[in-house]
């Protein structure tokens, strides 16, 4: 098969997203043109997705495509922004019609249901590896980071962590579930969903956040670290779904929500004086989301059970230890 | 060697780039926080290079860091933008301290040159790969792109392209050349030069621009086809370096300056009613550019010698063909 970059850019990616009136200039030419909109400020992050590190080879390409955008959402979902512009780097060791039809239809859907345009990318031979540069808006002081954080606040979980992890093993033949848990945690870990909305409602009421990627525990700890606070997770608390239950049994699903990474769940603190306005603007139920603990004075992330601190030596994902 | 990757980011690429006033908020949190300028409009690309297809994995890493910033600040010098904000997406076999500090070195160098700031990025684990995200600005109306060139204006070249293609085949033992050609050539290859205060001054000139990174000709011929015309080259024209001569004779350097790709020169039109106005504001031994040819109507781009249309079957670098 002979496809040219440029035809392979037409075929699949010129009208793979969502369209945009703020895009003046997209897909084709040396770069994108752009109009940020006034009285907004611009969110950018870019993640990277390496074939054999970040998700085992053999899954679906529509699940990769899927996924090269979700962990840029959640990043923007993580600053309480919302999604306009995305670019797109994708290395492949050929240039397979199947799996790029696959790729462009996991990638678009999600892009046009959070109406983000495919602005530009490049394309080029290699080990594949995906790479997104997600572009956003978030109203002037309206950012979410993970530093505003004060002892005394409540810290809250979205989702159910730990689902990914064990859908992760699945996929990869370390674990076996009853068939009434299997697919939904294998669809879990394969098309996880951003909490895009809740990032963005959250503007106006947390005091810190951060997205769940690397494991609930380390990322708090990366909160605290912001914030230069304390934290304290209550083990009984975690939120863990019916099917990692009964897949894992209760004491092992929360050790796997704590330790888990690829949940793209939103961990955010919230002064406890606005709880009961939270709850009344975002009730609990419709938005799916728990409290786990509480931050405190001090330094680092500690899960505590019956009043007695627990032990997790593994506490997220590191690519270089 | 055991470094986080907080850690690495940290002690790499937290204070690599320029600092810039319009960055809220860069390295460190979920995504970064920016400030668009009002009156311009955003100008976003993004390139890949991948270790063994862009560039030989024994060259230097201040090369790899120089380059991976270089061809993007090339794009956005061909839409007339001016560069300020990037993110970095670093996949690496692993964190050899020396080969980051030698990378950072020679991105931030770049960076620090343009003014461009280093507001976020990615680094994983996986086969050495690095993309960069570019961001810049432009005001409104001013936006060069590829589609404006019209029959009879002129075409311009900057520079002396070829040189980098000879560099490229020093590197890998495929060319020798003279000591007075030598290292001029390698440097063209690993050092390249991006035409960025030319191409923000173009805006005001050209009809249409393009990088020329694939090779002059194949690039000639998405300019010709974005704009709906033909274009003529003159072979005689064509400006070659004295050492690209030196090392390959007047024949076959205007060969190479035509098929080699890796420049990062502009390729622009301009209205022959504007010629005299662009040598007046931009003269042309300052700027370093020349004329080499023509638009006319019809399709495709044609090389030209005493009147005769030369055949190169090669015509640029193509991924996937």
């Amino acid at each position: 098969m002979a496809l040219s970059e440029s035809e392979l850019i037409t075929r699949y990616f010129r009208s793979c997203g969502a369209q945009r009136r703020d895009v003046a200039l997209g897909v084709g030419d040396d770069a994108a043109l752009l109009e940020c909109p006034p009285g907004m400020q611009l969110v950018a992050t870019t993640d990277t997705l390496v074939a054999g590190v970040h998700f085992p080879p053999s899954i679906p390409a529509a699940a990769i495509g899927h996924r090269a955008l979700a962990v840029n959402l959640s990043d923007l979902a993580a600053m309480g922004a919302r999604p306009a512009w995305a670019l797109l780097a994708l290395t492949l060791p050929e240039a397979d019609e199947h799996w790029l039809t696959e790729f462009a239809a996991g990638f678009g859907a999600l892009a046009r249901a959070h109406e983000v345009a495919l602005v530009g990318g490049d394309t080029t031979r290699g080990p594949l590896t995906v790479t997104v540069q997600l572009l956003g808006h978030v109203p002037h002081g309206r950012v979410l980071t993970r530093a505003g954080g004060r002892a005394g606040d409540l810290l809250f979980v979205s989702g159910s962590p730990g689902d990914a992890g064990a859908g992760l093993a699945l996929e990869q033949g370390r674990l076996e579930a009853p068939p009434g848990a299997a697919p939904y945690l294998r669809e879990r870990f394969l098309l996880p969903t951003p909490r895009v909305a809740l990032g963005e409602r959250l503007g106006a009421f947390a005091s810190a956040c951060i997205d769940v990627s690397d494991g609930l525990l380390g990322d708090a700890g990366k909160l605290a670290a912001a914030s230069a606070v304390g934290l304290e997770i209550s083990f009984e608390a975690l939120p863990v779904s019916p099917q990692l239950a009964q897949a894992l049994g209760p004491e092992a699903a929360r050790a796997l929500a704590l330790t888990a990474g690829d949940d793209y769940e939103l961990l955010f603190a919230v002064d406890p004086a606005r709880a009961a306005e939270l709850e009344r603007e975002l009730p609990r139920a419709q938005w799916n989301y728990r409290q786990i603990g509480v931050l405190r004075a001090g330094a680092g992330a500690a899960v505590v059970r019956d009043g007695t601190v627990m032990d997790f030596s593994h506490s997220g994902y590191q690519h270089f230890v």
